[in-house]
């Protein structure tokens, strides 16, 4: 890994999101249901969210079937905040490009991995761990309850969040233990899961959210969409110097006598 | 709060533990079941669970009844593990025990808080928040999961824990973020629950777990049982002398030339 | 502890910052110094270098002479960060105004705690332990290094600050484990320190920030107001309601059929 | 990465532990008082170390230049701790060994990395950061303290351990937010470090400590020895099965009615 350029930053202007999404499922059309819950994809659903909730944010969108997956190092200077949507095409994200998430990602850049991207590679590399988990696809009511109140992602979230029905997610997830822990989750069928969780790497911050799936429209749910734009708003540091923590070696200290 | 005795430490012996129990609800047999459930008390059956899964340590009992409520210094002193349930008089114990509680555990003296004692004196001194927390008494049935599976407390113990009827605890639960989050609970109401938490304070370990209640015979499962037995073992530093973080004022440091 | 009034908010008005100074040191002027590096008072430097730093907010003072301390409930529910220094008069707060306090910053009022208010009663309060200390005042030189970069305290200040001369605090600092170390110090003599550090308790958060003494003139260091005003920044909540978390028992759940 | 077999676990014999070096200082005698500081190499004296501490445990040694470096798969299955220190050839380590390593870490054993280890293949990938710092080779004094008295690995061990002569390791260190935070040192040159931290990682436990260089006969040091067989008891979990969190996907909950 190399370092990322000393200096890119946001010129004070307005906070740049982009939006990733491996776009299998709609190219696929699969489940049938896409067409109808998700006609702009899954990264449209969650850019109009977005759009609608960070006023003079510039919101863009990439897939793994664009040209690096869209995701150049020229894109990356110029994106204060990642979120990344994989499911079923894990492994055609190339390594390079993975090195270069992560690279922008300690250097400062923020990151919010959404769903199923428990099991992408990015997320992966700056885990450490498996990222595993019990899973079962049966429309299972989901609770998503706040455990810290005073967490930014958390202000004005009821608890719990409501949500119909999900694929359920649950504990054992082997993941490093969160800085924070903002939601836990409950389902139907009685599984608990970390559901919203925090860490920092380096000089960035990530965000953890389960909920979202390509069989149910849960990115259009309001609160959902709160949840994402106060996740973007709280992994973004958009004033601090694109950077990894730098190798210092200096010669000098503050010796006494010296 | 004054400094515990510089130095009273177990000799080498048998780990010495003491259940405390507020004991009112067995003086008033309400609910109905305890005669049933918890025929020596509540103290008794956690007492029971312990000698059987502790073999060679020593386990006393004491309750709100007894003089200082059986818990004056020299007992303190011989104590390497305390356990708490209290429910409906937290008010009766005295200010002055609660101190001498919470020295001899910032001291080194093992902590594990049970159930409605998370409304107790001394565990909310320790804390430093009000403990407050949700609660429906419908007898439903609590999911014991396990989130953290390095944690000794959690070892040999299923996931989950299943409980037939037990009072629901949900969040928001007005606790410090613990050190260690071990366990998480679901209800049949869809509630999750901290239910199994550690931290340090000073130089001793406390364990809240909250499974348990007088008109559930929580006690008597095995698998609550493990953890109880589990948690007294991860509390216990019956060999660090019991003594409080000094103030220390020292002339000398390590001062070039000096 | 009774709750808080259930909504106390700041209307979207100025930050209201209180800074509270015992002011026995300079009523008895004493070291002979105060005169010439605090002239105002040390609660004056600190106010100076907030209101050079924070805009628009409102900047005031109290003192442990005022009326029950300047911190009647009406003054407390007026304010969203509080500020507290304090030396050799700790045990003559009132505990009344002490639990005011701590439930005011329990029900989301920041709370940032200077130097030798580790020992204040609403500090030791809220954490639970004893908050003893390694110290010796020889005019040493301290290095604040960052260890958290990522931190909203830790922007724009270099590392390390260099402190000329201050009082040596060192480990073993009896603090819970903080939720974010910010700054370890060292000191000329060779101890270290964790000097800044964060902790959430129930919906407030808190600031712990060691440099700053009577005898030296560090409260009007540039870096040492950057870090006040970065701290009071990240304390402040001004738009939550001020609320402890409540006890709740509701009815219903979702249960399935219901 | 694959799951490691379900059930490799200790038959409730010796500690197995397993100190790996690099080894190319020792084949080069660069710094030449390696001769006289570390006659057996740098694993030699900490093997040595851990035989006079650690009474009935197996501990064996392997270096780089070994077959797969003496990690093949029936090694590490039989391998309760394995000790790490690289230093100028963490590149020639292969990529397959190192996920091999992260493979079992995750899986259960037990991992010590050492000085220079920071900057090794499997500690970066294991916790997802560039772990770069800051560093100057003079020799200094290094005072390492305890933070948390109630961590196993401090137990016994003197606050602070004197080193006369060290290699400088400093802040900014590029680690994730440790679970625990044991030791932190200071150098004469003023500098501080975190140098001693745990996490956990999937199922298995990390010690990092710093302490230990080439060209300093710090490993023969009687405390920097303590540490180490502290450090290797509190990450060996001999008695659990070896394996990774597995993905589970139950057709069963405990959804009402079911």
């Amino acid at each position: 890994m190399t370092d990322a350029p000393a200096s890119v930053s946001n010129d004070g202007g307005a906070l740049r999101v982009l939006v990733w999404n491996e776009g299998v499922h709609e190219r696929r059309n699969e489940p049938p249901t896409m067409e109808r819950d998700y006609p702009q994809g899954i990264h449209g659903a969650i850019a109009d969210a977005l759009e609608a909730r960070l006023p003079g944010a510039r919101i863009a969108t990439a897939t793994l079937a664009d040209p690096e997956h869209g995701l150049v190092e020229s894109v990356l200077e110029q994106t204060d905040v990642l979120l990344w949507w994989g499911h079923v095409a894990h492994d055609e994200v190339s390594d390079e490009v993975v090195a270069r998430v992560q690279r922008h990602v300690l250097a400062g850049m923020g990151f919010v991995v959404l769903h199923s991207g428990h099991h992408s590679k990015p997320f992966r590399a700056l885990m450490g761990t498996t990222c595993n988990l019990r899973w079962r696809n049966a429309g299972e009511r989901e609770l998503v309850w706040t455990v810290d109140p005073t967490h930014p992602i958390a202000r004005g979230i009821p608890s719990p969040i409501v949500i119909p029905a999900q694929e359920m997610y649950g504990e054992q997830f082997d993941i490093p233990k969160p800085d924070d822990l903002v939601f836990v989750s409950s389902f139907a069928g009685g599984e608990v899961f970390r559901s919203g969780a925090t860490w920092t790497r380096g000089r960035g911050r990530i965000f953890y959210f389960s909920p979202g799936d390509q069989e149910y429209p849960v990115y259009r749910q309001a609160e959902i969409g709160d949840v994402l734009a106060n996740g973007v708003r709280w992994v973004a540091q958009p004033d601090v110097p694109r950077a990894v923590v730098p190798v210092e070696n200096p010669a000098e200290g503050w010796f006494a006598g010296a």
